[in-house]
């Protein structure tokens, strides 16, 4: 039995009065902290700043295959910039494409030519099917179902575990439902859980049999190089996977350098079978001339090549570690052992997930706003914002001083034992 | 009755024999030039350069509401960047939307989302209607038209006059069919004709009946500070006048800098009623974090006000007003007073258009290709690529060099004529 459920009524009570009275004097100060997006901190925009340099004025403005990247062309990308990014994602540059600034925009705009055109096997356009549903492994990302909602695709919910989405539950639902056309995956560490799929779970979805014919896997691998220990996680290669099943074409790719240089003036790419972007590339050219291939190469010349990227994203960690202990160590000082929460402990990406009892993370969000500490809404994880058990908060470390992070914990803690103290209060 | 039709049937064969011999020398010369699309030239490209200097590394990285442009956020542009942008299209910040580096994507987006959502106003969204239609000015731009054949929205042929779109068609159309949704203009110095549309038009535009209560007018304001002579045509603004008509919801505006400063990695912007883009904010979020402020920053510090814009496309300006008078000159030269040819001469734009006999347009195109000349497909300029009388071809006279666009020019007036002269045989 746990530290808190163990307490008598009258223990929990007097508990409670204490808490409340601390709440009471965090609301005094008039606390004004944003903990809801994953956003990097200005130490880690610093990084990048050199980035600004390596191009000017004087600079040689030629790609390898000589075009000046200063005028139209290279719809898809420049050469040097995609193999970096098929290095990066170890696929052939022959299955990159290079796209704007956002991957974000370049899922968007997946599912909108998947709705409007179809697929590379589709029979006829999405949008005129009766329905389109798309797997959400939850909790996820809420943007992806964000993209869902805008296109009434129906979303249905799939159980995370630690090695990964529930590929029985994934399998049995595919090989049903025609209608099931996707899944929303961050395969490495997963947001918010920071979960990075096993190989058994990645060689499952490149050989699992789908009712639907133009099925495809979202794999935002948004997080690849975004690793928080020495000892990264390891993600198998879906699309190798897939291509070695016979099933290249179900996967599409994306990643993007907003949390490496500068979110919002980074580069995003989208990896697939040469066949899946060829077909999508008669698309792109009524809708752009071409992405920012200065953009492009300021990258490419910043990097030059994946080790530095690498030791780029060591330096990233340096700033972030620090945050995200200082977030596990203030939920182990005052919620570790009271057997009213429990926390993921990821090895990268942006996020910690924490799950209170059930019932209790709207409280807690809610009580934390009253006293200026702005998390992420309770619910946004879950597809249309409903976390049927009301249990996770998404914790994003990142964008806060340790100062502020300090403080923000210390906010945090007190509204999850208190909201967690009426909770068993009224159980008993 | 003009100088080839006066001449008789031998005379035309010996001019015919002669023309072609001077084509066989040009074939056997290998050129290879390629006037296909309005791309600026690489002395129009060093204009800009210095605008890769204006942000470095030591650069202040704040806008004057204090965000950081390096991180997330301005979903919609940054104030400063809305402010220059609004200055220049004469309507106000809050009627901007700074999106992206292509006007081409923000016009996709734009359609994409009214099939989808519909418009503000709209009862459902127009893919749910049995069919979309939007009028196209002819010749216009071909990459509008492949926006319309990409959403399958049928496309109606409106004829241009000088002073714009022959308005008595597209009233009597616009108020007749509720499936007209919208038309393509390119209101200041056409593509590809250099028309600016006179006031009466504007107006007309702006007042008109239309039986679709969701009709839009895609305004695409590509040239409008693309001048070729210090005295511009002036264009009436549009929105002010649909404001005033109480119409403000029917015009989306386009603009961008891909050629002030450079294709690719310029600013595009949509300007309508704040009401209009408060409907498209709503989608644009599931679609993207925001475009580069850190180049819209770019933009903002190298230009600072529109007098800069102007005085920097004055310096366009000198650089490719003699390549347009070079073409001019050649047409006059060689193609002068002979009754088989007419031509634009804009005052403005990237274009020159020139009419053939009927039925030429598509041989001369051919013909200039085998000799190593590359022009706009002929047709490009109608919807479906199907120009009805085979007459309308598109010059592009910036980006060759002088030299090379003289030879090119010597080349085009002689496939003309052989075209033409063949052309009047065949009716003797």
């Amino acid at each position: 039995m746990s530290e808190l459920e163990a307490l008598s009524v009258r223990e929990l009570n007097e508990r409670l009065e204490h808490l409340e009275k601390t709440y009471g004097r965090f609301k005094e100060e008039n606390l004004s902290l944003d903990m809801s997006r994953g956003k990097p901190c200005p130490e880690q925009l610093e990084l990048s700043m050199e980035m600004l340099d390596v191009l000017s004025s004087t600079s040689p403005m030629e790609t390898e295959n000589g075009v000046d990247i200063r005028n139209y062309g290279q719809l898809d990308g420049i050469p040097e910039a995609k193999k970096l990014f098929a290095e990066l994602l170890g696929v052939g540059p022959e299955e990159i494409l290079v796209g704007g600034n956002s991957s974000l925009s370049l899922m968007h705009d997946a599912v909108a030519r998947a709705m409007f055109h179809g697929v590379k096997g589709s029979e006829r356009p999405w949008v005129q099917l009766p329905n389109v549903k798309f797997l959400c492994p939850t909790p996820g990302y809420d943007r992806h179902f964000g993209i869902c909602e805008l296109f009434n695709i129906e979303m249905i919910n799939v159980e995370m575990t630690p090695e990964g989405p529930n590929m029985d539950q994934v399998e049995r639902l595919v090989a049903e439902d025609e209608a099931i056309k996707g899944i929303w995956c961050v395969p490495k560490y997963s947001n918010p859980h920071g979960i990075t799929y096993s190989d058994e779970v990645v060689d499952r979805f490149a050989t699992m049999e789908t009712k639907a014919n133009d099925f495809r896997i979202f794999w935002d691998d948004a997080y690849t190089v975004h690793h928080l220990t020495e000892q990264p996680d390891q993600l198998k290669n879906l699309l190798a996977a897939a291509k070695e099943a016979g099933n290249a074409d179900r996967v599409f790719m994306f990643a993007s350098t907003s949390k490496m240089t500068f979110p919002g003036a980074g580069v995003a790419v989208m990896a697939a079978s040469a066949e899946n972007l060829e077909f999508l590339r008669k698309q792109l050219a009524a809708q752009t001339i071409g992405s920012d291939k200065i953009n492009q190469l300021r990258h490419v010349r910043f990097f030059e090549e994946v080790e530095s990227i690498e030791a780029h994203m060591n330096k990233h960690a340096a700033v972030v570690k620090p945050k995200f202990d200082q977030v596990l160590e203030a939920f182990r000082r005052n919620l570790g052992g009271k057997g009213i929460v429990s926390w993921s402990e990821p090895n990268g990406g942006y996020f910690i997930s924490l799950d209170t009892l059930k019932g209790c993370a709207k409280e807690v969000v809610d009580m934390a706003g009253e006293a200026g500490v702005k998390l992420t809404g309770a619910g946004a994880t879950f597809p249309y914002g409903i976390d049927p058990k009301d249990r996770n908060i998404r914790i994003a470390p990142t964008f806060p001083s340790t100062t502020e992070l300090e403080k923000a914990m210390n906010v945090f803690c007190v509204c999850v034992e208190i909201a967690s103290i009426k909770k068993l209060l009224g159980e008993k």
